[in-house]
């Protein structure tokens, strides 16, 4: 446990009193966790997620089973969401998942709400972090708005190379229709038309990326 | 000018000392704006928005034209975006437009920001306020994401009745196509498909609710 390190990801630390920083301290437990697990249901209160290694994938799903990415955690992000409960403003279902083994700290949410209470320079902190991911969420609205699918499809490839720092992806399309919300049949149909262009290649549980600024391009 | 009653506003208030309290009512400009006017576009900042009377229509568009609202506000919302540039994280090209003759004072965003970095009463307040559009945006999202046209169009039309308190509304095809950010076309045939079940006539520049249970069951 490197409880010490929690201190990097605030940038309101120096302004907090010892008091203050003790109790971020002691609310702050260190997890690691398998990939594919589900750390958040809509039931749940985890607390605040400070990521330290991995890749975590923030979702909302429906009642039918449908589902749709909002976007992932990397190294040094922190999740909100998974400490909604402590702003009753905050309604959201969203679940959180690790897509990768992932090692992170989880914030005791009663214990932020009250230092955030009486600190301004924690809600101010709080405040950006909301507004950092609303406007990710806006963006995301957008894009489902305003753009075709085969754009869709084709930034999510050249984000996922980028993630993956590769252009072999292995990834189903059924999977990629559960990030962007939409029906494999659709995934489907648009991989051929990326390969016809001859962006991509498709095989068995892969997707080979052929052209990479043809794909960039056909996202814009 | 009633620059008193934006206290009612603010339910920090109490928690303010004289000093804010003078500040934010010298921050605050009381105006009066025709229907159908453009209140701010992305490249300006108004400032904090308090609605004293009449409709404001917060919407995203896209530059080939296309637009879709996110949400209205009515007597005693208070509106964030018209004032996002003292948040620097929150990066959103949204427009406000008043859909009825509105009464609203607007509070300076600088004076606001100084009062919100030194205020954890007010910072948490922005907060709040900050998390109840953010829920309020994701309920869209899975609306557009999960929900077909013909429920998406029925919700709007209940809404609608509610809001003018009337079964006849007056709007065009082309008006709810740019509330929901889809073609006329698809909400032209959304409409005749309403007509077909009964729960709607068409006629025109205006619709008809002739069977506001029918319309309430497919919405759902």
């Amino acid at each position: 446990m490197e409880t010490s390190d929690i201190q990097e990801y605030f940038p309101f630390w120096d302004k907090l009193d010892n008091g203050q920083k003790l109790k971020l301290y002691r609310a702050a437990d260190f997890r690691k966790t398998k990939k594919k697990t589900l750390l958040h249901g809509n039931d749940s209160c985890l607390g605040l997620v400070l990521v330290k290694s991995g890749q975590l994938r923030i979702f909302s799903y429906s009642e039918e089973g449908r589902e749709f990415t909002l976007y992932r955690l990397f190294e040094r992000d922190i999740c909100l969401f998974s400490a909604s409960c402590m702003m009753h403003d905050l309604q959201m279902d969203l679940m959180i998942e690790t897509e990768k083994d992932s090692e992170y700290w989880v914030i005791n949410a009663d214990v932020y709400k009250a230092l955030m209470d009486e600190s301004a320079p924690i809600a101010n902190y709080t405040n950006s972090l909301m507004a950092s991911r609303f406007t990710t969420v806006m963006w995301l609205l957008n894009e489902i708005m305003f753009k075709s699918m085969d754009k869709r499809v084709s930034a999510f490839l050249v984000e996922e190379t980028r993630i993956e720092d590769s252009m072999k992806l292995k990834i189903t399309h059924e999977q990629i229709a559960n990030h962007l919300g939409t029906a494999r049949e659709v995934v489907t149909r648009t991989l051929q038309y990326l390969q016809g262009e001859g962006a991509i290649s498709l095989s068995r549980g892969t997707i080979d990326i052929t052209d990479i600024d043809k794909l960039e391009e056909l996202s814009e």
